[in-house]
């Protein structure tokens, strides 16, 4: 290695309709929030016959352009971020149901094709990793990152440690919660923004422009929109009560496009964990800090954690 | 050391009327389930002034015993549950309401006084670590013990390791459920042996003699004994949901009191887990395995923990 080139790792984050790559260099972690660099975004390829094969294509011509674009930085290792089912250990995508892999091994045809070591995640989980050790929950041992848009998925922390427990960890959107009528209910059928906006529509039969209008409405005194956000926010801090009496949780961090409703949400949030717990110590809950690039910071510390670790190979 | 003498470490588990004391030899784990020699049982003394020192003082007599019972044995550390509050990592009882302490040191006490390594841990936690290590749960990497007696606690087990966090960690008996009037409950309060039996006569002026009994009611045709054993199995079913929504739990043992009740427990409460989760493959639901001396085989396993981190100190 030339000792004037520096090293650093190139991160993907492998969404629905987009996908995002950027690089993490080496040290620089340090300087704040944003260490990503030369980030970019274009479509995420589709291919029906061969989904999985198509987004390797895609990482592949993005790491040659970035390797002639950046001929001075050494490329250690590759980060990739992708959603659905998961297996970290195998580096496998076992399931998107939205890009139509199912047991593709992410990891083994990079690392055929890129002669570099690759650390394969959940997208969600990735950016709890980024929020856990750079934004919101830094310096916090007992942490969820719960991500709530169109559904509500997680990263659960404890004692440090990011739970993987076999890929199914962190799927907060489908753990049970009362419903207002008896009912056991999906958290994600009540809480995701998605569902907010939905269930208005079911109720009213008013068409509404996402969760946001329904939490206007609300705020204007509309009792539908009321009540659906109050019960919204009963289903989340729920979960949230949840996770703090088995894990004993200290730090909530709400990220995703409902988090944008600031106090609307995070104070009766607050209020509603305060009623549900008895004598444990309440958790700290606050907005995630690191914005939309989240994802693919931890995408490229979980590249950099697999060099650490001694366990990348060939 | 003389050459001829063997090392243990001597466990004990301090209940809210009894103690129980025993050995646990070098080497004894792959003998099978019952690796304690010499388990003896005897009041756990109280003293409303200062109820920590009672037991540490009871502590140091007993140790005594050991060593002139067993000259041969070098009795290298020692292991303590407690129940309660507690704070394993600077070996605190942090609070019991039934013994009467608060923030008291019994590791530094019992180093103090018995110049070994002394490694203190929360009653039910301790059986869990046997069961996770021995019993029911071993070889399994996500699991929880839930042990169901008067009140309910847990022990919470993710990728191959306990769950500590801050202590709070595995209070499942506070866990908040749905009641069956809408209202939000905790686990406890509907799940426990002792809820179960105080729910029946409240609902009916008729006295219980124990969940046992108001199981035995359920199964002649009663018909609130059958609601209300019912209204248990969803709440701790809710709650068996909850952790696999969280923590991908792959395994369940229950253990305590209510799981005596074998079949009338297991087959229901596997068919409601069941019906509340969606697609997390199912966790296995299986009784425990120790018995009664779990508590006391998991204080001796945390001692042995303690010398072979290399962290014991005097």
């Amino acid at each position: 290695m030339n000792p004037q080139e520096s090293s650093a790792v190139l991160a993907f984050d492998v969404g629905g309709t987009d996908m995002k790559v950027g690089l993490l260099p080496d040290g620089s972690i340090a300087t704040g929030s944003s260490p990503m660099r030369d980030v970019r975004r274009t479509r995420t390829p589709r291919d029906a016959a061969l989904p999985g094969d198509a987004v390797v294509d895609r990482i592949v011509e993005l790491t040659e352009q970035y390797r002639q674009t950046h001929p001075d930085v050494d490329i250690a290792a590759i980060g990739v971020g992708v959603p659905g089912l998961v297996d970290e250990k195998t580096g496998t995508g076992v399931l998107s149901v939205n890009l139509g892999w199912q047991d593709y091994p992410f990891v083994h045809r990079l690392r055929e094709r890129l002669a570099v070591p690759v650390a394969l995640g959940h997208d969600a989980k990735m950016a709890g990793e980024a929020e856990f050790r750079l934004g919101a929950a830094r310096g916090c041992s007992d942490a969820i990152v719960m991500v709530i848009g169109t559904g509500i998925s997680g990263a659960i922390f404890s004692d440090g440690r990011r739970v993987v427990g076999g890929s199914y960890a962190g799927e907060l959107g489908h753990a049970p919660v009362p419903g207002s009528d008896g009912s056991v209910q999906r958290l994600e059928c009540i809480g995701a923004a998605g569902a907010i906006a939905r269930r208005y529509t079911e109720a009213t039969g008013s068409a509404a422009d996402g969760a946001r209008s329904v939490l206007r409405m609300a705020q204007d005194g509309d009792t539908a929109a009321g009540r659906i956000w109050s019960e919204a926010v009963d289903a989340i801090a729920f979960n949230i009560a949840q996770c703090v009496a088995i894990l004993g949780t200290e730090t909530v961090v709400l990220g995703g496009g409902l988090a944008e409703a600031r106090e609307a949400l995070f104070a009766p949030v607050i209020a509603r964990v305060d009623q549900l717990l008895t004598f444990q110590p309440r958790p700290r809950i606050v907005p995630a800090e690191l914005g939309q690039n989240a994802g693919l910071v931890g995408s490229g510390l979980n590249a950099r954690e697999l060099l650490d670790s001694g366990l990348a190979r060939l």
